[in-house]
């Protein structure tokens, strides 16, 4: 029996959808659901490597050869970090978790886009965090009313949308928070995995005065299972951040950096990028053919530029949620992800949901397709 | 410039000790400060193993087989679990976060042992936690008083004291906790380094009612550098702290939780623990004989029956904090811990201070507590 928990649980939200998707993770199910890259790009695992000093205590800001090598990317991405403004995370969740507990209060004023990262939404609200949606391609919407205290966005490749923000889109976002004086907080762990040219500068390279942080993720071009990640941030909110990745698990993986810097620093590094991309887009290609052969009449999308997901826009909304698809798509051998959880205002969405187009093999995309869009003219009869 | 923090980052407190130690990791220093094994205890490298399985997200809870070996190991040692109550951590600080997020809001009441393990203290207090400190040997001063939603203790090996509970003492706890109904959270990292016969049973075990976790650590027996811990809990608690734990990092590397796997199956691996038990128990007994030789005069300590410490106490409190010391100690050329974090109430001790054995070179440890014997002494005159 518990006597007390925090208060802050009353808004970790139950997660059916979680529960019904470690179901839909067996064999012989066809996942359209998760952001899983697929497997056959991951590097051989002969190449991970470690020394006998890496099984020691290590710093928490990171292994500083490998804080080196990324402030290097990141100049050449447009952001002139230098490497002591770099924290290596356990992946670019705990970005998230780090960055709610510097920001976050209960009530605490946080703008984010419509739609967004479902786990992002789920950490800050545990904090306790008061939304300002905005969309994604009218940034001025927030710019008269609201007066975040912080602006979280995925300028690139946007999850779940796809979206790559424009040239100007990018400057003015940055000039907004400047104004504003509310700290970006830019996730970009799509940025490489680009299939048409696009601008991907960071947006945080454009801020001027405000304090910031960019975080990215090696899980989508090297491996997730290595759980790795990092960010970088403006001068003045490096010293507590550091602090807080200590509390929350000292440092990271010394496996993972290692074998991260080596792969990084490999001559296949270029080789294997491009190759993640000629593939994903290949890929992407054929979900969009399928996707054409199959739902062109009940929805609409737009190919992504990137990343790794269509999302799809019913052409008559249900009335009831898309969660509730979830489990009758399961019953007939295929997943998708439901598009209310994106959305921070709770608000039932009824009419939008996510298809992620890499995990999945190639030759069980028309399959899996037709399956879906069974279920889905199904319901838009029934409802 | 930061338009607002959290209010919780005032409550993160400042950390000079952790900056004089970052410079006290430089070469020359010889260091009784940190929690560091022998990095000769660990596993050679090359037998830590991953598969190309491994480089895909795993499930939050842990790898299903290792979570099944730390269970019948809880097994053993007392603490009945099935393998769906073992939460597999990114270290066991790990757990503390998530245990804090789950039961403390500012202002929720937490009983710690004075002194306790400082880390455990910086998170609880990120949170805003108020304390119920209460003396190790005495449990019962606070049955009476106090009335916490949790007890954090250390029963084994304490950190920073090294006291273990007596059989007696741990069932007391118990039924304190239970009679409260006051959550308990054990942390046992240093159970496996025993030197001496006594009860190890997990406080855990006696529990007949009220909620409970129990955590340990690969960091200690294996090696801190993967970055692996557990928790079992309640079957109440479980599901929070996985949605907690996902929240955080998504899953522990699992490199790390292959390689652990794979050394705890290992043939040798009784063969390695009762090694590091040997090895660490001589250094324990040359660092007692140095400490003899030249801390005797100004004071006193209980020789470890396990783990990794010394915890001194001065025959005479220096009118300083003994974080006054730390900087000329340094200067000197030694480090330790000075006492004062170790206290809930943050009231200065001036008396007390942990040396740690395990990290030093056996053949350094004279030279290195004549040093620091030079630099009390001189204080203790001064003051």
């Amino acid at each position: 029996m518990i006597r007390t928990l925090s208060s802050r649980i009353e808004r970790l939200k139950a997660s059916p959808i979680r529960d019904i998707l470690s179901v839909a993770g067996q064999p012989g199910i066809i996942s359209f659901a998760g952001g899983l890259p697929e497997g056959s790009t991951f590097p051989d695992v002969g190449r991970l490597t470690a020394v006998q000093s890496d099984l020691q205590y290590g710093p928490t800001e990171g292994e500083p050869r490998l804080r080196s090598c990324i402030s290097e990317q990141l100049y050449q991405r447009g952001l002139h970090v230098e490497p002591s403004q770099v924290l290596v995370l356990s992946g670019s969740q705990q970005g998230i978790d780090l960055v709610a507990k510097l920001l976050i209060d209960v009530g605490t004023s946080v703008a984010v886009e419509s739609p967004t990262y479902l786990a992002a939404l789920q950490v800050f609200s545990l904090f306790g965090a008061c939304y300002q949606s905005y969309q994604i391609d009218d940034i001025a919407s927030i710019a008269d009313t609201a007066n975040p205290a912080l602006l979280y966005s995925i300028p690139t490749f946007q999850n779940p949308s796809s979206y790559v923000y424009t040239t100007e889109q990018r400057m003015a976002l940055a000039q907004l928070c400047d104004y504003k004086n509310t700290v970006l907080f830019e996730d970009d762990p799509y940025r490489d995995l680009a299939y048409e040219p696009c601008d991907r500068t960071p947006v945080c390279s454009f801020v001027k005065h405000t304090s910031w942080v960019y975080q990215s993720s090696f899980s989508k071009t090297i491996a997730p299972g290595l759980r790795l990640g990092y960010l970088a941030c403006s001068k003045d909110l490096l010293p507590h951040l550091v602090k807080l990745k200590q509390a929350a698990d000292l440092h990271s993986c010394r496996l993972s950096q290692r074998s991260v810097l080596r792969l990084l620093n490999d001559d296949t590094a270029g080789h294997r990028l491009n190759h993640l991309q000629v593939n994903y887009k290949m890929k992407r290609d054929a979900f969009n053919a399928s996707l054409l052969r199959h739902f062109a009449d009940i929805a609409t999308w737009q190919v992504p530029a990137g990343g790794l997901f269509f999302w799809l826009t019913l052409r008559h909304p249900l009335s009831v949620p898309t969660t509730a698809l979830l489990k009758p798509a399961i019953d007939a051998g295929v997943t998708f992800m439901p598009g209310e959880p994106f959305f921070a205002d709770g608000r039932p969405c009824a009419s939008c949901f996510r298809l992620n187009f890499s995990h999945t093999q190639h030759t069980d995309f028309d399959r899996g397709l037709a399956l879906l869009a069974a279920v889905f003219k199904q319901y838009t009869t029934k409802y």
